[in-house]
């Protein structure tokens, strides 16, 4: 779920776009217990809102996502909008006739309230006293950026992988200010397995000498060992098997074997590589706490883990996409939604893509995707 | 893979073993050209060679196995070897029919010459400096003990994973000297997503500064963490999404989300005591080696990707057997060794059992898979 993935391309229909900032003085308690006397949120938007103010679309980021969906920057041309092939003017995701919002979520590291914002009660950055946010929390927050924007019900929320919790906790929690939740390659809570990898990327942070207890900003170093390993693990989450065979199969760096540990398959140099840019850029508490928000995504929980018990308070019209070589996220967890969906009457779109990208098959623009996404999206009123 | 899966039960109807060490002054070139000038190896025999010598089986160890197959030790009597649910009396594997040979690979952590051992053109341990070996070198190390027992030879030489694939190299190095191969939960060179895992595996273990460029053991200490790091990722590949999903769920520690980087759910705990442990005994440098012994094995590469071609020199009757939710070896990674087999008209025999463990199936009794290797060696004359 890398947000840069299609960025250095530099093009943009959608021209120049500014990040906005709003402010949110009100106290947020969180589901652990936890408050936040107050915090911002960092945004974009696209479009116009129209008079009835009927036409507004949230687009959810992933795990390493961030507020800019689309567009770019006048100050930083190549920093294109990882969504940029599904939002614009004429496409999937029309900004001529919607008006779309993308959120930097809390707890984030690219300008929301999060874990290096400054702590009013202390004077110094919050770091590992940053309190841990849930899916649920997040969707509170994106409500209070509604209000403040004049906007009482989506036209669509829409997102993939934890993109896509968010949209299907926002039926839930506020089933009257949705009208369509586009849940994309995502699942209804992780695996054992899912919450492995995790685990595996935490403990590579957690244990890295230059955590310091997740005070590592007040000591002017970064973990970047942890956020690098952390990162390699995920990426070979987020591709398929056949992906990465068709992509780097058993190609040498240097055609023959070396016997050393310097880069030999180019599967290597690719992992390496990802590891470092991440590292140089993302942070590693913001990285921690958005893995428990994963794991702890689970609607069902509270209902003795039925599904179809805890979608019944769903109103909205749902759209669920799957890719066929997601193995993260695979086939068989979007239809469960679906199944718990369909249990309760509700009206919902299930699309099973055959794309062999794996979980990132989400952030591509695949032209059976896009052609499902457009027909859903045209179809939403205004 | 690991050695100690089943120990702890203390029990084994082979009695005490005691292993013994092999000493090779004969210069051994390794395929990277590097050159050992002399070598130790460590070994256990279980069963009495037979008059004609031709009832010995080698068993080859996979990643973090050893010589300790069966048996268990009068000063330890609760390590119990790693495969004793096969081999023994009456066993599979029937020590009263066989005379079976388990030897610690070159390189290895459990006595034979390795980066532990000292060096003797320095007085110091080889720590980085033990040459990298492969799983051709492995072969050529154990044919000399072969020859040192008298073994021209072996009735039958198996292994599962990486063990499988030096039951297959003995087909092709040693066409002559071996009469059945039995390759289990193996494939014939890793894929992409394989070498992935261990690029991860390693990256944790060099990017870990107790590891000091692998001369750790001279300094007194062990890069603990990247080695717990490494073999937490391991585990995640050895065992199938069902069988963590049965094993663990989304089962709670505490009955409740806690909101910190403690345990929470059982698989967390699973995975930390499992790289815990593991980083307790395990040598860094062996295993880096190994993973490169597993990245490199390839016999395919000499003739362009032809694994038909490859296998056209072994001689051997096979049984190749895989397990139904093996994802790091999938049954069709051992398709493809029995499809090279059939197309040189070589006799074959292939097992796809219905299995929930994934790869680590291979290290468990399940009642269809030992029946089908109990069948199998049962009909090796000796």
């Amino acid at each position: 779920m890398p947000q840069d993935t299609l960025a250095g391309a530099g093009e943009s229909s959608l021209g120049f776009v500014v990040p906005q900032r709003a402010r949110f003085d009100e106290p947020l308690t969180l589901k652990s217990g936890a408050q936040l006397p107050s915090f911002d949120l960092v945004y974009e938007t696209y479009g116009t809102l129209n008079a009835a103010r009927s036409n507004a679309v949230l687009v959810c980021h992933a795990l390493s996502g961030s507020h800019h969906v689309a567009g770019r920057y006048e100050d930083d041309p190549r920093n294109v909008g990882w969504w940029d092939n599904l939002v614009g003017p004429g496409k999937p995701l029309d900004t001529e006739r919607f008006f779309v919002v993308g959120v930097n979520n809390l707890g984030g590291c690219y300008g929301s309230t999060g874990p290096l914002s400054v702590n009013p009660h202390t004077g110094k950055r919050y770091g590992a006293d940053f309190p841990l946010v849930t899916v649920e929390d997040w969707v509170a927050a994106q409500a209070r950026l509604a209000d403040q924007l004049g906007i009482d019900t989506w036209a669509a929320v829409l997102g993939g992988s934890l993109g896509g919790m968010q949209a299907l906790q926002w039926s839930l929690q506020y089933p009257e200010r949705i009208r369509h939740a586009l849940v994309i390659a995502s699942a209804p809570k992780l695996s054992a397995q899912n919450i492995a990898f995790n685990e595996v990327a935490r403990q590579a942070i957690l244990s890295d000498p230059d955590f310091h207890a997740g005070h590592y900003a007040e000591r002017g170093v970064v973990p970047v060992r942890g956020l690098r390993l952390a990162r390699m693990i995920g990426h070979i989450t987020y591709l398929s098997d056949d992906q990465m065979a068709e992509k780097f199969g058993r190609q040498l760096r240097h055609g023959e074997h070396r016997f050393n540990y310097d880069v030999e398959f180019e599967v290597e140099s690719y992992l390496r590589y990802q590891g470092d840019k991440f590292a140089g850029f993302f942070d590693a508490n913001t990285y921690l706490m958005m893995t428990k928000a994963l794991d702890y995504f689970d609607p069902a929980y509270a209902y003795d883990g039925n599904l179809a018990a805890a979608l019944a308070r769903a109103k909205a019209k749902f759209l669920v996409a799957s890719f066929s070589t997601d193995w993260r996220f695979s086939p068989a967890r979007s239809r469960e939604i679906v199944f718990a969906l369909l249990h309760n009457r509700r009206s919902v779109a299930y699309a099973e893509i055959d794309c062999d990208a794996g979980h990132d098959s989400f952030l591509l623009d695949d032209a059976h995707y896009h052609a499902v996404m457009r027909a859903y999206l045209e179809n939403i009123e205004t």
